[in-house]
């Protein structure tokens, strides 16, 4: 058999990333990935007013879906849901969570929810697995700043299908966002709700454009990625190596029981 | 049918719970279960030294396994893995990952990982999915107190199997564990290593025995319970109605092939 492999590394917007339509996967079998969300934001690369100290930087928990096109976790230019501000401004996952499973039963526009652990400095890695399904093919999910005023990375609406296949591995850069509902400048402004709410926008080298913005660096052409996710496919043989289904889940007649 | 439930209420120590002999659950199916972690660290109940700024009270992200009687995360009176220590004083939650990971390889004990969101507040929850197998019927888990030397609430090994059933429903109070790795005494003690490492002793009212300790109330017979955690078996038809599959997993022909 020959190995097929597509190795994307896309530099820049994810909310950009092309969205394929996911009614056109026509590949047969759900598929698992595990999920690598590595944060690169050092003091190296990220110096000014780098947060050292209660709380230093750190990430918040990840917190992902797998989901139709029906279903939007976050989108770049919209205003952020009611569990996005949360999760964004507090770490705040149980809206968030309701949003979703509320969009799973309602319109039945996700497969499943997925959550890694926090990473408690700047730099760092965690890890978990997700799946995918051929009506459900697309990946978001967030993650939050710390410590920030609203402000996280994320993925959103990223198509693991392509056609009648899985991708084997997709790796993506992550560049700040402002989920647009709170007006601090820097990492540790105090609490002050942007009213009325504003759309969910990337933040860049130049933008803000005021010199007290944290990641206003007016040299830089544009920002070093303050993380990155990978999204590695798991051969079948691998299923059940690692998070959540570490061995074989056990004779298929099992699982048939446990569904039908 | 007849509906069997059990409510199972236990309150105290968990690591002092039955440890069922796994080998004994002839349940035939794998099962699944939402697991709901609930913090009740308020200031009301424990009043000293409270934490209320940088950072405030608040629980790291919860990582457990499922697993048989050959592998333990963490117990009472035993030295704390790598692992262990990590998490509990940092929340670091990568070399824990990747000891599960090596139980799993090695000596097939672990089923699965699970994670759920961390709580930004003492009080709150979070919740996420598990899987139980019947070689694998134990569940462990950890949750940070945050902040704190290295405190932490959590499961060891308890068995959800009763004979060839599933338990429907568990829940159990939660007090705090010191992972006998740092020596501080309050919440916001500075960084001092245990050496030679302490095993893991629970925190009470009265030990230890020490007016600075952040948990001593010696008017006190028990403390509050500081967290609650609660399993709840799915039924069949619920299965894929929350995370972490939402919808059902498709049709049975695919499951088939994805695992075979």
């Amino acid at each position: 058999k020959v190995i097929w492999t597509v190795l994307v590394t896309i530099l820049g917007y994810a909310s950009s990333l092309p969205v394929g339509d996911d009614s056109l996967c026509t590949a047969e079998e759900l598929a698992k990935y595990r999920i690598i969300f590595i944060g690169k934001w050092s003091q190296t690369a990220f110096p000014k007013q780098y947060p050292l100290y209660r709380p230093p930087a750190q990430w918040s928990s990840l917190l992902g879906v797998t989901h139709s096109s029906d279903y939007s976790m976050w989108k770049k230019n919209e205003y952020a849901s009611n569990g996005v501000r949360d999760f964004a401004e507090k770490g705040e996952a149980w809206v968030l969570m309701k949003e979703i499973e509320e969009a799973g039963e309602k319109i039945q526009s996700v497969h499943g929810i997925f959550s890694a652990p926090a990473i408690p400095s700047g730099t760092g890695q965690t890890s978990t697995e997700l799946e995918v399904h051929p009506r459900h093919p697309l990946v978001s999910f967030v993650v939050r700043i710390v410590p920030s005023p609203d402000w996280f990375v994320g993925i959103d609406s990223l198509n693991l299908c392509d056609g009648d296949r899985w991708m084997d591995e997709v790796s993506v850069d992550l560049f700040p966002y402002d989920a647009g509902t709170d007006s601090g400048f820097t990492f540790s402004s105090p609490n002050f709700a942007t009213i009325p709410q504003d759309t969910v926008t990337e933040i860049t080298c130049s933008s803000p454009s005021h010199p007290a913005n944290s990641f206003y660096y007016p040299k830089l052409k544009i920002l070093p990625p303050i993380a990155q996710v990978t999204m590695v496919k798991l051969k079948k043989s691998q299923l059940g190596l690692s998070a959540p289904f570490i061995n074989p889940p056990a004779k298929s007649n099992e699982i048939i029981d446990s569904v039908s």
